[in-house]
């Protein structure tokens, strides 16, 4: 590789930190002298005031054309019949769009979109499908799916299909892949840096964020031979379990759009849960990645922090930005409707050794091939409640018929206690925050947006805008490693393999209202492995009935639990998430193959 | 494993951090709620003020005692006869204490501790040698390493030898190792936890801290038969490249007693210097691994962090006393006088998994076996020069001379332009420091010791005293991982596998005068693999004349290539550093034994 080659440059844009935020003095002795003293970064102020004047004037135009961009790249004879839709209030009425595709697709576009991302990739390297057709069925699909959950935060589909008929070429004169995702259409959440284009991870001021190379991830995907032909939405800062930001708005839910899709891979949990896109890329620091999967009906998984790149990507990764947070760690992981497509992802990637010469984050470890275990070989641990805040009917419903079902095949189930899980989520909400939310804050100012009601709940996390001092902070970081230690005792003092625990409290919720994160973050500070899976149970207002006489055990509980509404929550999916420990992907998903033929069957 | 086995044990001892360190609110809701604000440790003041009193009546006898229990161990009849000594100042004069031994020892001790660890554990495990010969002829060379190099701080001879019998009784009634160490002595540095025994790191305050359990790593040799029979010297605070502490003084250097062994493995380097122990382990967070292996004419590896653990040891990885400081890494590793050596431990070490049960921070990359290079295979790149401190004429031309020879040899020698070294070791030098050197400040006033000038020298590193806000620190943390990348861009687009760098400006240097770390703490900020091994080539007066003429560029050239003493140096080995990327250990040692075998020839 040579300096100027794409790759090299890539870096040196996302990593060119030190030279960006140098404070050059150019002293006598011609040493150049680093401080962060004068460094113009640090002399924004810290509590943060809407600027409704400066929005409206310079950003709401931009939001405007941002978003007519977006209908304007629709292909409209994609779109469902009104007739289909007719009377329908997408907002408010409890519409389960996973059942649309069906009725508007072609034959053929339907079973191709209904296909595994293993199952494409295999037939068009087989020559059976060409990737412009397999491209072609997802933008079909992909139109419908933002029609109706408004998932999409950048429409690529003309790039989309010039990509795809350009491997087609390669193939067709070659008969080789150009790698094993060669043609298949891949969705990325937006907050990635993608070459040449816009990114925003949700912040207004980002409208003007040309970002010249692709992100680490992005770029390894595409030489593997990724197709992207959409970018979809995250919310705000990317700080929600939901959805909502300022230049797309709200995201819903495929299996009852007045729900939410969950956040902040909300756009990667909506086209995946409408089967709109074979494979997704999500990021999770606190639930991203598994929050969506949950309350969509699909597979996440958050891997150990340092597997997957996070280079190149607002909110995350951004060196020359300065917004690497080391408190907790953030995850980028695959999102799809199979396991086999989550490992599909994550062998394709490490088998290209990215920690070579895309990102020294990366620790080297490719991905190890190991056997599909024995139910009798497996020791999984129930988590029916974590002390703090009591899960929704139909979680706990969920969690006793995958226990039993586990339990018949032979697995060996126990009880999990669940340990100081509270103290924990302080701990990470503490280090979310703990720069004083400068680099969100700094965001903000620039743009003057209105901030949405998750963005003000999350800058009150922790310590809120009080930046604390390294110190104090080194506080929180040794107690964070203290729980790590303690965890894997505890799994190895009581012989368990791996948990079985909610995602959430409860099914996918009303827009904007979850605010207790401890069930997700608790795996982002421990930095514990996660895959999320639909538990094939799905809520039921006539057997899930509210206990209206329980007695919340604090202000947290009070508030979750009285979110559940059986009415509303009926007939949505119940996403529970199998924990496995630090750096154990692989297993993990063997495991979690081996459950889900067994709570399938 | 249990939760009351030893091991678990061991861990919760040094992760008990979140609960040691939590203040616990009792809330109405029954939560427990985490905070650091009242947070004793943190009412302590920032800046250190001498107590005399306090001093000289509470510890000063304490300090007593501790060098009386070192006198009271040393077995006289093994004592360098007093007719060899006679005039001898070891303090003033250049007297080289590595030529002893030969005078004093018997045949076979002789012959025993001038073999590797690797041929000695064969001929343990071979039945050729049982662990207590092998133990006593340590502890004879050892008793003498100690009277000339003072580089005992614990002695453990009669602990050692009933471990060395307790194994030979394992062997001889199994017929079996207990490891891969099995029988073999190890020399630790003093600041690791050892069970049941004080461990101070070099703070008087610590003679009180008796450490009720080893630490992981120490755990981890036991449990693979190594046998401990001595603890050597670390400098106050851990923080010199050099060995002064207030409890046992100075150490002295092997190959003249009147210079430094470097630091802060003081005792490690001087005890291997010897010969005195196969194998030794070093720390090394600026170079205290690199600098007692370079003065003192040895081997040393400093890994990447977290391949070997650092949890239970003072001055870090000990989360329940709150002084886990991720801003520049600590690495432990091997010290001995040959690259098989260094192999034997890592290998040994690794395989054993000590990311599964013992220190979750590990990752879990075990040993890679990977081809021995050949000379043509391998690009090097030598570093003539940093652009801040020029070398002094030894190392200089031991630079020539191992390149000279490299390249007769058929590798690819090229010259390495130096990349903003500068810059780079004052990010490490704040980073060092950024919690307003809080941690070291604290242990200081609970004795009220007087401060070294070294450690004086490294308080005053970066912001002294000032307690970084996150804030700012996260603008070091983001500059440092933008190093981190643009060096592995360097090393990719310049096509170099490895580097050959001085260790330090000089050979071994006067006592507490070493004030420059940038050759050595550039690669702890980088995070990269580094092997010091000897050159081969000792500094000679008569060629290696110092340049009265020359220009300093800058205050720290000034006062560094001042230092340079053609007359004190001459006879010094000069030790070198080979430099690769992060995470290949496995490569570096390989391409070590090439060289070695090129240059040694």
């Amino acid at each position: 590789m040579t300096t100027d080659s794409p790759v090299s440059t890539a870096y040196t844009t996302y990593h060119k930190g030190a030279h960006v935020n140098t404070n050059h003095k150019a002293h006598a002795d011609g040493l150049v002298h680093f401080d962060h003293a004068t460094e113009p970064l640090y002399g924004a102020e810290t509590t943060y005031q809407e600027n409704p004047e400066l929005y409206q004037t310079e950003w709401v135009p931009k939001i405007n054309a941002y978003r007519q961009a977006i209908v304007d790249a629709i292909p409209k004879e994609y779109l469902v019949p009104q007739e289909l839709l007719a009377g329908v209030d997408l907002d408010n009425d409890n519409f389960n769009a996973t059942l649309i595709p069906a009725k508007v697709l072609d034959e053929e576009s339907l079973k191709i979109t209904e296909s595994t991302a293993t199952e494409l990739v295999a037939k068009i390297a087989s020559g059976e499908y060409t990737s412009v057709q397999v491209t072609t069925a997802f933008i079909k699909r992909a139109t419908i799916a933002h029609q109706l959950t408004n998932c999409g935060m950048e429409i690529l589909f003309k790039e989309g299909l010039a990509r795809a008929k350009e491997l087609d070429e390669i193939f067709a004169k070659t008969g080789k892949t150009v790698g094993p995702l060669h043609g298949l259409p891949v969705s990325l959440k937006e907050h990635y840096y993608f070459k040449g284009r816009v990114t925003t991870g949700g912040y207004v001021c980002n409208l003007t964020n040309v970002t010249p190379e692709h992100g680490v991830t992005t770029l390894t995907l595409e030489e593997l031979g990724a197709v992207f032909y959409i970018r979809t939405s995250n919310p705000q800062s990317l700080m929600h379990l939901c959805s909502y930001n300022n230049i797309t708005g709200r995201t819903r839910n495929p299996w009852n759009t007045s729900l939410s899709p969950g956040g902040s891979s909300s756009g990667e949990g909506a086209i995946s849960g409408m089967k709109a896109a074979p494979l997704s890329v999500g990021t999770d620091i606190g639930g991203s990645i598994r929050a969506p999967a949950a309350f969509c009906g699909g597979f996440g998984l958050k891997p150990t922090t340092h597997r997957i790149s996070m280079a190149g990507g607002v909110g995350g990764g951004e060196a020359a930005y300065n917004t690497i947070k080391e408190g907790v760690g953030c995850s980028m992981g695959p999102m799809a409707n199979s396991v086999e497509d989550l490992e599909l992802f994550m062998k394709a990637y490490l088998d290209s050794e990215p920690w070579v010469a895309k990102d020294q984050q990366l620790i080297p470890v490719p991905w190890r091939e190991v056997p599909v275990p024995k139910p009798q070989e497996l020791t999984i641990g129930i988590v029916y409640d974590d002390g703090v805040v009591k899960p929704h009917p139909p979680v706990v419903r969920a969690l006793k018929e995958v226990a039993a079902k586990l339990k018949a095949a032979g697995v060996n189930v126990v009880e999990w206690e669940s340990y100081e899980v509270y103290q924990v989520a302080e701990i990470c909400n503490v280090l979310y925050d703990y720069d004083g939310n400068y680099s969100s804050l700094k965001k903000f100012s620039t743009s003057g947006e209105p901030l949405a009601e998750l963005t003000k709940h999350a800058l009150k996390f922790g310590k809120g805008d009080y930046s604390l001092s390294v110190r104090e902070a080194n506080f929180y970081v040794n107690s964070r490693e203290s729980y790590r230690q303690k965890y894997q005792d505890l799994f190895n003092s009581r012989g368990v393999d791996f948990l079985i625990a909610p995602t959430y409290v409860g099914t996918a919720p009303k827009p904007n209202t979850v605010h207790y994160w401890g069930y997700t973050s608790l795996w982002n500070l421990l930095d514990q492995t996660c895959v999320t899976f639909p538990s094939r149970v799905f809520a039921d207002k006539n057997i899930d009935v509210k206990d209206v006489d329980y007695k919340p055990r604090n202000e947290h509980e009070e508030y979750e639990y009285n979110l559940y509404d059986a009415e509303k929550s009926h007939g949505s999916p119940v996403g529970l998430t199998l924990v496995g420990r630090r750096y154990t992907e692989e297993k993990a998903l063997k495991a979690m193959k081996v459950i889900d033929e067994i709570i399938s069957a």
